[in-house]
């Protein structure tokens, strides 16, 4: 069992560390901001969050400003802050509408000013004026879909056609400051990636941005013709980007707890990629060594896996790695494997994630279970439940992707 | 270049460490005889490399024996040994020949004698006295593999069927002493399954071999009947095992020698199992953590991944990992991903392994070389040949599957 405990303290140090109000209060304790006015716009899934812990630590600081969030996700006014719940991951009118109301917040700004900007996962339908009749929109998405495109290609079209997008909000915010703080759910922080990096230099162009629509044989108004034209920022010097509650710092935090609890920790990666099963068996083929070596360790990778879907279970990208892990680690005492996803929903359940240990093959095998004939049908959920492996967390408000840990007791 | 320098040494360290001359002088360090007589008998691919070491360490000392080994294996006679060549992966009259000059070898040996056992991969068919006419254990084998009997199963039973597997060889030698050198070429050393194990005791019961019988309808003689119900040796205490040359050993070599090489070496396994390209990818993953840190590391793996055929190219399983590590190093300076079968031989190729670093994606974009197309169509070779990738060593002798390594040079 202390193992379980353990592990259980380890994810909750790990979630913590990137909620959106832990990773707020962080990025704004080395935040110096200019004696001006200070104007808040807040935009993704966590803006809500993100915006009242930036108003609890600011105090009376904040101006005034706009938050914009999908819809459910507001949890109640915020004191000067016009609060907006919109489309996702379609933009609806009321996304168009926040998104203007942000733009009036920020104008007339002079240099003594700062918008402080929070981003979160999101934010690209959130946020978001179309600098063309939706219509036309509508038409362009469709034909990129269609077209085989991939999302890079998408992003360096659509942006051209966004009075915020590329870099172009913060252009709006100048000469106003802007101290941009981005909950990241991209791998590697791709800061133009990420909502389309409204407060972020545009590393596309316009002449990339052309040969996609050649490439696709997009239909182009005049207008569009004319817009693709126009180049995005590609430097701004009024902007200050913190990224926060990333993957890596819920490995780090990770691997924090784990010293504080005895272990020696390896943060493997923050960027694992591969397929949930082989990833459980790789963790597993890490056991195999480094058991019964008389340390406790603990090896951690951060990133999301992938499932391939050979079956009509119930389960995830999480549930799958750590079932994938159980016969690996069978009958070793001392080792453990989680994976836990930091959006608290793993999949279409309602868990975040698996536990496994040295009892879990046994235990399933004694009630019945395959664990191979489970994985190929990805019905990891059903096994889990049965090996009382499920990890339950409820949505956390954040989502900087996963994290998956092996822990050796000795 | 540095580092492919570095890779190059730190496979001649793990490969030197793993040679049969080595393994067996490891071994036979610690060795002490009885008073008596010593003779040697020698079984399995390197079987010829393990006498001519085994002799050459011990001088005059040993008194007589046996070596059989694989067609064209042996590089000529022994000083006061027999030489056999014979069938291999099927049993053939040489087989049966050979093992039948060993078991009167170790006959009527008193208990100050010792034989010297050296068993390496292939014992299994080289080593080999069937107690049943061959047409009966030929039909046996074919009705096993025609049943889907896994190879635990049809061990089983066959081994029930010879003179010398299943700890029945060393049962022949009591009650002189043997001493066992095992070259081992399955992960995890599982000493019964190596050559089904003529030296050590075996954990498979009779009661399985019938069920195994049962399940499948195998066509049984009256004279296969009463075999199948004589028991195999359950303990040996005539025998001292050492496992040398296996894949740990692989692993531990290359370990120090990176430490000489000035990097801070992690084993992460001796077991890895899980596919080729995963396993690249994931070596990958870690790359883009830790790359930068200002350390030379280096994660280091074991063991035997699995390549999945989609296509129709030319490579083998560790040069299918480096070249699927090559788009996750892309870019990076100081990063090289290595992986090299300890045989020489790659799949059906005369490489034994890969290498690819940070430039290697732009060199084979350079020449048109799309690296996912290459992959899915199994042709590493020919990408690696284009990107200079190949590693060729010629056979060397031993089999303790592959290591694989990523390599940070800060």
């Amino acid at each position: 069992m202390s193992l379980r405990a353990d592990a259980q303290r380890i994810m909750d140090a790990a979630l913590k560390a990137v909620l959106p109000k832990t990773a707020v209060a962080k990025a704004l304790e080395a935040a110096r901001f200019g004696p001006g006015r200070l104007v808040l716009v807040a935009a993704g899934k966590a803006a809500w969050q993100m915006a009242a812990a930036a108003v609890r630590q600011l105090g009376g600081r904040v101006d005034s400003g706009v938050v914009v969030t999908k819809y459910g996700h507001s949890k109640g006014p915020l004191p000067g802050l016009e609060i907006y719940e919109a489309g996702h991951p379609v933009p609806d009118e009321n996304s168009f509408r926040a998104t203007q109301a942000a733009i009036e917040a920020v104008s007339g700004l002079a240099e003594e000013d700062t918008v402080l900007f929070l981003l979160s996962g999101g934010g690209s339908a959130l946020f978001e004026k179309p600098l063309i009749p939706p219509a036309d929109l509508d038409r362009l998405t469709h034909e990129l879909l269609a077209s085989g495109a991939d999302i890079v290609e998408m992003n360096t079209v659509r942006k051209r056609f966004s009075a915020v997008k590329g870099g172009r909000f913060a252009a709006l915010c100048a000469p106003a400051r802007v101290f941009s703080v981005v909950l990241s759910d991209i791998i590697g922080d791709p800061l133009d990636m990420i909502a389309s990096g409204p407060a972020y230099p545009d590393s596309s162009t316009e002449e990339q941005a052309r040969a996609v629509a050649e490439k696709y044989g997009l239909t182009l108004t005049e207008e569009m013709r004319a817009l693709l034209a126009v180049e995005t920022p590609k430097s701004l010097d009024n902007v200050e980007t913190h990224i926060t509650g990333s993957v890596r710092q819920l490995c780090l935090a990770a691997q924090e707890e784990c010293r504080a609890l005895g272990y020696a920790p390896v943060v493997l990666t923050a960027s694992l990629s591969c397929t949930a099963r082989e990833a459980g068996a790789f963790l597993a083929n890490i056991a195999q060594y480094h058991h019964g070596g008389g340390q406790k360790l603990a090896f951690l990778a951060g990133g999301e896996t992938v499932v391939h879907l050979t079956g009509h279970g119930l389960g995830g990208r999480n549930q799958e790695l750590a079932l994938a892990a159980a016969p690996g680690i069978a009958g070793m005492s001392g080792a453990a494997v989680f994976s836990l996803g930091s959006d608290g929903t793993d999949g279409p359940t309602d868990a975040a994630g698996g536990y496994v240990d040295g009892s879990t093959a046994q235990v399933l095998r004694e009630q019945g279970v395959d664990i191979f004939a489970a994985l190929k049908d990805n019905d990891s959920y059903h096994a889990l439940e049965k090996a009382g492996g499920l990890i339950k967390t409820g949505p956390t408000g954040t989502n900087v992707n996963d994290i998956a840990a092996l822990l050796l007791e000795s």
